[in-house]
């Protein structure tokens, strides 16, 4: 079933040619002002639009009327000239929609270092503009993706209030070319610091939580887009809690997908010193290479968990530490049932670490030879 | 070539049974105490046999007579009866060697969560002391291997000054059952002060720049031990040389020898802010899955080396990175002509900066199907 797109928005999508084949060009335009909170890559080399859109933000006061996003192509380390091209193509969907260029939120995703064919984006904003309607969000889904293997969508209806998100990337360790992108629209009528601080919370919750802090490609960016349309302005909590969850299923969607992965993995730390802590002991887990092969092999190796545990720089009591495969005891436990709990599609593992109230979810795959082929492989 | 054993050492190996088969026991004696300065794992879960050598240690004034070390069995996270079992070891060592428990220094390396079985290595100690002579380098190195494929030895002559190093490891990216441990033992006089800053010296410019900080395993154990029966005090500059081009030899080794790695691959990075900066960003590029991958497959995908650099924190100024695979230029170079250089056994990779003097050398290998296949199905 279609999701219900929020009030005020209209979608697109386009072929413009710049991946070798298939939709390539998307537009989320929204009919008045949006108010826009976005995280961006902390790599440092950001690409082009992420620069570009900074000074958009800037000079608009943090409200959006469309984003554009192309795959296929990165525009990123691509100096002066890719400033320029990034440009060129906010100026001319700024012309068609008849709004500000500071009013265009651009993104791509694709090859790094190779310049950005302005003209193929060009050449199809006035077939965006022309076939943008609320109907749009399939095709939209299909022309953010790169190496993903499924378009990922999520919504949330509360109050009278809307939530769309879309979300693209698919690898797992370092999201490289496999750059993740997403975008939430809302109706809900919220301020910018509200909205800010919400998506802060929901990030940390969902897209930090499946990719660890500093593994980020040049072009990651995280935007939520509120225009109000609805004319319900909702609670901080119930705002921040619908957008949590919207995020938390695309990154789910993320993490399912991972490059090569053959199983879903769920990590649930808890009795960490704090929340904090509880999310970086998960992601240290998560990107053990050790711990996602012996998932991959069904190997229920807990010295790699605790390992991994202890590896993640937070200081622990030591004294108890305990491992869970679903209800299963690992240490000292049935290794066994362990083992016939790791043979399935869905693996679920718990760590009680007894050192405090904090907690954190994280969420991973395994790291099979399917990995290293795609990754081995991707022409550059 | 055996190596030559310094002055006043003796070496010896024994089959316990604690491995499935092979030698698996080792002892380093010196007939004088030798002053000891180490490096030990920065895991929050250290194991019995390192909590039981810092006491020792710290008992002993830095001293040691004898280096006793066990594989098959990490004796970690084996509670206050690892502890028990580790003293135990310590205890019948120093009987049989004449000295005091605190003079013996223990490692363990092997699965973790085992009770480790003190009966087969205190049974083997009589014949440790018995057989150990000079000549033992070959059968020790042997004796402290798991998952690794070749023994790593490593010797220096200079200015009447012996150095003979033994190292093990073969986990690249998270040493973990393949525990980093390594010896060096010298004739050379040092005082502890000068000892201790010249292994950590040695250290960062060797075992240091093979793992990343943090991804330790529960034993990693780097111990100098000088005895000065050679009765020459070198120059702390020509003593630190020496210890450095030993760690480096083995460090080179152990990459070398990495978990299903088909290349070699040595990474220079020049034009950082600062030689820490510099080593930060060589770890973080040999860390990275996607770059590993590319190199295995011949892919000259430079968008992950620039990736890679951007991702580790170090504030850089962006106007400028030059890569070069040997002397091919990555950025808008030929690529064919860099793809036929990354057809090697052995990958130079050079990143150019331009944002100050540090520079560093890191070294690892590619990542391969091979790496999965061995940590997939690794038995606990």
């Amino acid at each position: 079933m279609e999701p219900t797109t929020p009030e005020g928005f209209k979608i697109a999508a386009a072929v413009a040619g710049i991946k070798k084949s298939g939709l390539d060009l998307g537009l989320l335009y929204s009919d008045r002002p949006a108010t826009t909170a976005v995280v961006f890559t902390k790599n440092a080399f950001p690409a082009a639009p992420i620069l570009v859109t900074r000074e958009h933000l800037r000079n608009s006061g943090n409200t959006t009327r469309a984003v554009l996003v192309n795959a296929g192509n990165a525009n990123a380390v691509t100096g002066e000239a890719g400033m320029n091209a990034a440009r060129q193509c906010a100026a001319e969907m700024a012309k068609h929609l008849g709004c500000k260029p500071s009013e265009i939120f651009l993104s791509s995703t694709g090859v790094i270092g190779r310049p950005l064919p302005v003209e193929k984006i060009v050449a199809q904003i006035p077939s965006l503009v022309r076939t943008m309607s609320p109907g749009g969000s399939e095709v939209f889904s299909r022309a953010i993706m790169t190496t993903d293997t499924v378009p990922k969508v999520a919504s949330a209806s509360a109050g009278g209030v809307r939530m769309l998100g879309f979300a693209k990337g698919s690898g797992m360790i370092h999201p490289d070319m496999a750059t993740m992108l997403s975008y939430i629209l809302t109706d809900a009528k919220v301020d910018f610091a509200t909205l800010d601080k919400a998506l802060r919370y929901a990030v940390d919750r969902s897209f930090h939580s499946i990719t660890v802090d500093g593994d980020t490609s040049t072009n990651d960016t995280v935007a939520v887009l509120a225009n109000g349309a609805s004319g319900i302005a909702p609670s901080p909590e119930a705002f921040t809690a619908q957008l949590t969850e919207v995020c938390q299923t695309l990154a789910r969607a993320i993490a399912r997908d991972g490059e090569g992965a053959t199983k879903f993995v769920e990590l649930r730390i808890e009795g960490a010193p704090n929340d904090d802590a509880a999310r970086s002991i998960g992601r240290t887990i998560a990107r053990s290479p050790l711990v996602k092969t012996a998932i991959y092999g069904c190997d229920p190796n807990w010295g790699r968990l605790i390992c991994a545990v202890g590896n993640s720089g937070i200081p622990l009591s030591g004294e108890k530490v305990e491992l869970f495969i679903d209800d299963v005891p690992l240490m000292n436990g049935d290794l066994k049932a362990a083992s016939e709990k790791l043979n399935s599609k869905e693996v679920r593992i718990r760590v009680a670490l007894h050192s405090g109230p904090g907690t954190a979810t994280v969420w991973t795959c395994d790291l099979t030879e399917g990995y290293i082929r795609i990754n081995a492989d991707y022409t550059t």
